[in-house]
């Protein structure tokens, strides 16, 4: 297939041809990591600006690094010391970074829907590196490319999404990512953090880990947020370990091939035991490495699309 | 001509024909932008520090982006973290960089001088990226290339700079360029912000926008500060912007070729209505794109005057 | 001889042998900082992750322009803004960047054996950049470096350390680095700064700067930090400048050719007056271009080791 998209917003907007054509593209750019010379020449002379308005030194790091191994020339802007702070709108800022001539600008922001705003306004490719409680495409698109690589394939796969469901731009992304390529999700956690309207999206609910622990192929843990805990969405981290943690016990009634996911990073012995994020069953460090060539293909394919010309 | 200079300072040090070979060497420049490979080997192997004692992002990126473009190696430092907070002096700051091999030391600082006292002890040419309310050159510089490029002459050209005069380095090296190269400008604002002395400086003085503006080729809004606000010299943002605001009512009395000019970042409302800003007249962000076409000539410049042997 | 390690951890591992490998090294890379093209393509296609936990302007800037005079592709990562401070472990922080086929990671902790801790747990190269009261092995090679550069030796050569040794990584790695290549050291401070368990490292004591500087060849004057003094180990910053600061008079008493070296920054008028530091005797602004040396020499050196294959 050809790509014709200068933007990559929410995997909502992706068809299942195009998520699959990333996860190939990522497959080629995976090997770069491995070489002594860990380069190509793919973006060599376009600006990328990594304009994170929300902190996030992991997900920075990873778009940061793919764009250098592309070649690509890398501005870092953080929140706490752009002008957005002198109450300059995002629109203004973006439309600088375009009078800059950049050609990707990667946003992370506090607001779902800023990564759409911008898109639809600028040239410059948009790539959404979280929005708020919306999506964090990348994110589900490195799941998807670790579950894939791992197990051979994902249609029919069992994956269960545990955690706070409700607030999370990871689970968004993994569910739309999962589901347009036939995987079978059961999204798992406490009633306040799992709302029902997500079986609309094609997911099975349940409140109680243990009822299907023993019939996933694949675990993803996601994050638990202390801001939730205060908000009176669970009463507390213990409890939440002994409901919803991945623990040795329990690690033990996983099928032998399942694997242990976490978007990272991990607190051990909330969301799982340290024993299992180190153990047979983890991923976890594989999704990093993933989620390099996932980002250096979604900025290579962006990045390649000739930019129409302005309305 | 052959540039002399190591340094860039201020435009009260440049002649017209200085300036004018900047703007004609930013000509050349701009082109790169709108490459494919938007890069040059001009500064293939110097090392340019980007030393911002005083936060400022947009300088700062601009200032990054035209280093990265001439192929430079760019290191930024901040000030909030830089061994000056240690009590370390500027000149030992500045005399580390350059024992570091520092070619190009670009330099925001909160004290009018600070660029010209580093000038005079290094080796390493200093660009003033802004200096306390003395001058702002390259935004100087990209005001009048602007100028030049849509209007195609400064000379003759009437221009007006409205705002906060007497702290402003914009406003300051606006006037050295504009009136080195024969424009006539009129400086408007409350008078406790547009003083007297300025006359001095080739510039006619009013207090009343209204009184000039079907007059204007162009209109230059400086950014108001709500520091002044709070030390009484304007009574109220709303009251400001009922004087001196370009709204949409003034706009249209505008000529119709006159520029509207706004140094960023703007505040919609106050120093000009969102329709004008986004109007046929401005061209806010043609000052951006033109910036780092000055930035680059002037790092290209400087810092290709070979050092001379300390002293 | 054959460079074997990946790490550079303290150089209380290294034998005199490998010290000396460094510095023949660093001397071939100190050319490069005088060259017009500052950049050999030694490290091309490697990354190397700055991860400063505890800040240090200083030292960050010197190992990003050594990283990327050696051509290798450097990402800064700064405490206040990694998950650290979300409760991520070192462990788990150093596993990810080296999911991320990082090469090379300079580590800056406020832990002692931090780097030791990462350096044993990954197959990347580990550069100590100051790891608590541990060491800050580059500081230590280029304070030899510099002596042996200016005085043609270092064994028999007379050293005093001034200060605060109790606490000081650079005083530890100085007197490990001079102690195997043969010099004399004498540390010179407080009884409370300068306790009798270092004379076991092969090191005099004295609590009298004035007994013995006319006798030293090199006087290394530490920084002093302000939190001991409210700890209690000095009275105050003047009673200890009367004692042990290098003011103009002493300075007068120091041998001909006799080095004044200080780690920067320096405090004028407590370790020593500011006309010392701009003397004849200083050579503190040719440590900082030993530094960048060292730095490249010790980066090379360990990023061209090949990976162990992991257990």
């Amino acid at each position: 297939m050809k790509w014709t998209r200068k933007d990559l917003v929410a995997l909502s907007d992706l068809s299942a041809e195009e998520i699959s054509f990333v996860l190939d593209t990522a497959s080629e750019f995976k090997d770069v990591g491995r070489r002594r010379l860990k380069k190509v020449p793919s973006l060599r002379g376009k600006t990328m600006v990594n304009l994170f308005v929300e902190a996030s030194t992991r997900t920075r790091t990873s778009f940061e690094l793919a764009g250098v191994r592309l070649s690509a020339d890398v501005v870092n802007i953080a929140a706490q010391t752009s002008s957005l702070s002198k109450g300059e709108t995002l629109k203004d800022t973006a439309k600088n970074l375009e009078a800059l001539a950049a050609d990707l600008i990667v946003l992370r922001h506090s607001a779902a829907g800023a990564a759409h705003f911008l898109a639809g306004r600028l040239r410059a490719g948009v790539i959404n590196a979280g929005d708020g409680s919306h999506e964090h495409p990348t994110q589900g698109l490195l799941d998807v490319f670790t579950i894939r690589e791992r197990l051979g394939r994902v249609a029919g796969v069992k994956v269960g999404i545990v955690g706070d469901i409700r607030f999370s731009r990871v689970a968004r992304s993994n569910l739309q990512a999962l589901v347009k390529l036939g995987a079978r999700v059961t999204l798992i956690g406490p009633p306040t953090l799992v709302p029902r309207e997500f079986e609309r999206l094609g997911a099975v609910i349940t409140h109680s880990l243990d009822d299907v622990l023993g019939d996933l192929d694949v675990i993803n843990l996601l994050r638990i947020q202390h801001e939730r805990q205060k908000a009176g969405f669970f009463p507390g981290t213990g409890e939440y370990a002994a409901l919803f943690g991945l623990n040795a016990a329990r690690a033990g009634r996983l099928k032998p091939e399942a694997l242990v996911m976490h978007p990272g990073p991990i607190h051990r012995g909330v969301e799982l035991d340290g024993s299992v994020a180190d153990g047979p069953h983890s991923v976890i460090l594989d999704q990093v490495t993933n989620g390099l060539a996932v980002r250096m293909a979604v900025l290579y394919l962006c990045g390649s699309v000739p930019p129409k010309e302005e309305a």
